[in-house]
């Protein structure tokens, strides 16, 4: 850092401590915290954290920071996984977990505004009286602004969407530190340019999401499950085709490939046939459910399914997932002092099977040991890469596989990533799968933030 | 015209003569019938019309109106109702009407590849052997590229969502002529920033659509009906509420007020009771729509629903629905040689019956005869103002109410148009609606088409 830099760093700590007293923090414990995600990218801690408390300050920073030059990151929980708030440019990150209220909930318009940092688990809580619920499940209790600016999905995206679908409205800071208001609380407008879905997956490099109105379902009346296992992942996504084209309107739908049932059953001390296994869960009325669990069942039963097993009680339904549900779990405990190179794909639905026989025939071939799981039903599989910290030679054994993965993938049509997004890791694989669309997307960007200050190295 | 402007004109047409030959058209009735769509915007005609055949053509096209900083239109069948299509600053209209090859429909992935001329119904024509459809329906046989580019949706959005919902990939022109590749055909993808909802919404101002992959649905195996007539329209409108947050998944809910059930029932002879009139559609298996209509039933009882009728065959639903599909032809019977003023606001679905109430008064106070209809289940309504051409003082009063109606749409948080678009027709309410957001949208229209050759004097 040069004295003009190191002047320009002084000056702007000293304006942000005027506006923030002690919510603004140097400390390296606070500093390396807010310098990475769940990922395996290398930490990169940002200059200062700063905790802001609302909308107005979120702006006051980043004006602050625009005045300054300075990198702005936002941060929720930090449970992303491509590296989306690694400073690598240093600068501020602003922490916006201090913006945890509930602002309004409307039953009657089943939407619900919150800040920015009110996590998925606490906007459930708070809707537990109303019989209204927000589905959107990535996995982690992620904050929901965060789930905004990732682009979002998980394991019920197949019936309620995903984060897309699934904001309303946002308030968004942009680069100038100007505030602007998107999206509205109709249901549907066709009122301008759509510029709450350019914001939503833009990971923090176009603005930042300060406040969300989400849309809410009802809650259904009756959650039902289902497991089934199928001799060949082939059969498995011949049954969910013709399920979903039979339009049976399926909550979640999970795959786990026989190393992760094996790994579980290991791990869990369960009993699982160790095969190709489908998690499914129904909502919907008694009636309706009942209906389409044995029309499911039907449709299994046709591709060689083994044994489905359905269940209503909450007890038997957490019994029979509990599989999928400790499946990160055993795959850690199998790979002790490991970090997890975690990538997601997806590709048309007809590609599935062979896409996941092809990734499964090269990990073999590469001596890589690990599981696949998955959101079947919409294309969308996960894998994890176990890779002993500093073991350089492994992980560009593991990175290499990933990178035949992707590129299988969008050979057949597919996109590099389902939900996890750009961040660092995949910027590569953004440049071959949208090759015609890179300068749209950086004319934008550069529109937006000339002087490249939002969120900087991530997704362009 | 000056004379650089027409040796501009002269040059360019040769050029484009020269890739279409008699493709390219400059008479009269040809650019006549190109320069409105079915608002009562006044016809503003092209210089030229350019039939095009494929997207290198449209490319081709662009590149030349770029060069001479010509205005582009693209056109599709007319049918928009805000004056998208009015070439206000003359130019090159592009018709893509011959551009209507379904490409590919792969009933695996539930997809379909078509260009941006395939009509609608001609797409569901050649679905028809495959149990697939495509669900979004706003009245007209629209081009499905003219649907994306205005963001259409219709009487099923309630069920399976708007254009925005079920566009999965575009190729698009720019204002320079180079062609991208917009979305993926994965089910879900957060590969970068959203530019495929950016161009979806953008009424050709940012780009030209020419290639759509559409999302499609199995057809259901039931399709039935339902009818049912309510004391007032606040009652229907909390029928619909419950029904939504039960989760019957509608397929379609129509709201028709007493004076569009009054003007049906002269000009088409029918006897249905004069009140407010709820029109449903159940989609699914035998068993489900019969859950659906008894548990919709019960809701219409508590709220003082009058005589629910509910049918499966083809015919009934037909017999049914007649007096919706019969509204605008009785509008229009009641208004010989009139040209009607139509419009629609979407508000929170909570505003709803205060709002038609609110619209209905002012509209009795100030003479105005015009009845509402309108996709209740999204809080969207329709209504049609009829003004005998040349007189003034009724377009006047006309346009009054609706800005009116705009007004009281944006006070209780709903948008300016819930699916027709900004166009001419509603710029500046768009101005009014996203007062915070418009330099934003500026900015990226500035970025994207520096010499605002795409559509221009349209959106914003």
């Amino acid at each position: 850092m040069n004295a003009s830099m190191a002047g320009k760093r002084e000056s702007l700590e000293k304006q942000l401590r005027a506006l923030l007293g002690d919510r603004l923090s140097t400390a390296a414990a606070v500093r390396e915290q807010h310098g990475h995600d769940e990922s395996f990218h290398e930490t990169a801690p940002p200059d200062m954290v700063a905790f802001a408390r609302d909308t107005r300050e979120v702006s006051q920073i980043v004006k602050a920071c625009a005045a300054a030059r300075t990198p702005v990151i936002a941060f929720g929980t930090g449970t992303a996984l491509e590296g989306h708030v690694n400073a690598v440019q240093g600068g501020v990150c602003i922490d916006l977990s201090q913006m945890n209220r509930v602002l309004e909930v409307r039953p009657e318009d089943m939407d619900a505004s919150v800040e920015a940092g009110v996590t998925r688990k606490q906007l459930e809580h708070e809707l537990r009286a109303t019989g209204l619920m927000f589905p959107v499940d990535p996995g982690a209790d992620a904050s929901l602004g965060g789930m905004a600016a990732t682009g979002a999905s998980g394991t019920t995206t197949l019936r309620y969407g995903a984060m897309r679908e699934n904001v309303l409205a946002a308030t968004v800071v942009l680069a100038d530190g100007s505030i602007v208001e998107l999206g509205s609380r109709a249901r549907k407008s066709s009122a301008g340019y759509d510029l709450l879905h350019l914001i939503i997956g833009s990971e923090g490099t176009l603005g930042i999401i300060t406040e969300l109105t989400l849309r809410l379902y009802g809650r259904p009346e009756v959650e039902a499950s289902g497991v089934v296992a199928f001799d060949t992942i082939e059969n498995m996504v011949d049954a969910v085709t013709l399920a979903i084209q039979s339009e049976i309107p399926l909550a979640r739908m999970e795959l786990m490939d026989a190393l992760a049932i094996y790994a579980v059953n290991e791990y869990a001390k369960l009993d699982n046939e160790v095969a190709p296994t489908l998690f499914l869960e129904f909502h919907g009325t008694e009636a309706s459910v009942a209906d389409d669990q044995r029309r499911f069942a039907q449709i299994a039963d046709e591709f060689g399914g083994k044994g489905f097993r359905a269940s209503a009680s909450p007890e038997e339904r957490k019994a029979l997932w509990r599989a999928r549900h400790e499946a990160l779990y055993a795959a850690k405990a199998f790979n002790p002092g490991k970090k997890g190179l975690i990538t997601d794909v997806c590709v048309p639905i007809s590609k599935l099977a062979q896409s996941i026989a092809d990734t499964r025939a090269d990990f073999d071939e590469h001596g890589i040991l690990a599981a696949i799981v998955g959101h079947v039903g919409d294309g969308n599989y996960h894998t994890t890469l176990w890779v002993e910290p500093g073991d350089a030679e492994a992980l560009a054994n593991a990175e290499a596989a990933v990178e035949r993965m992707v590129e299988r993938t969008l050979a057949v049509g597919g996109t590099c990533t389902g939900e996890h997004g750009i961040g660092l890791g995949k910027r590569r694989f953004l440049e071959r799968e949208h090759a015609s669309a890179m300068p749209m997307m950086r004319t934008i960007k550069t529109a937006l933030d000339p002087d490249n200050i939002m969120n900087p190295g991530k997704v362009v």
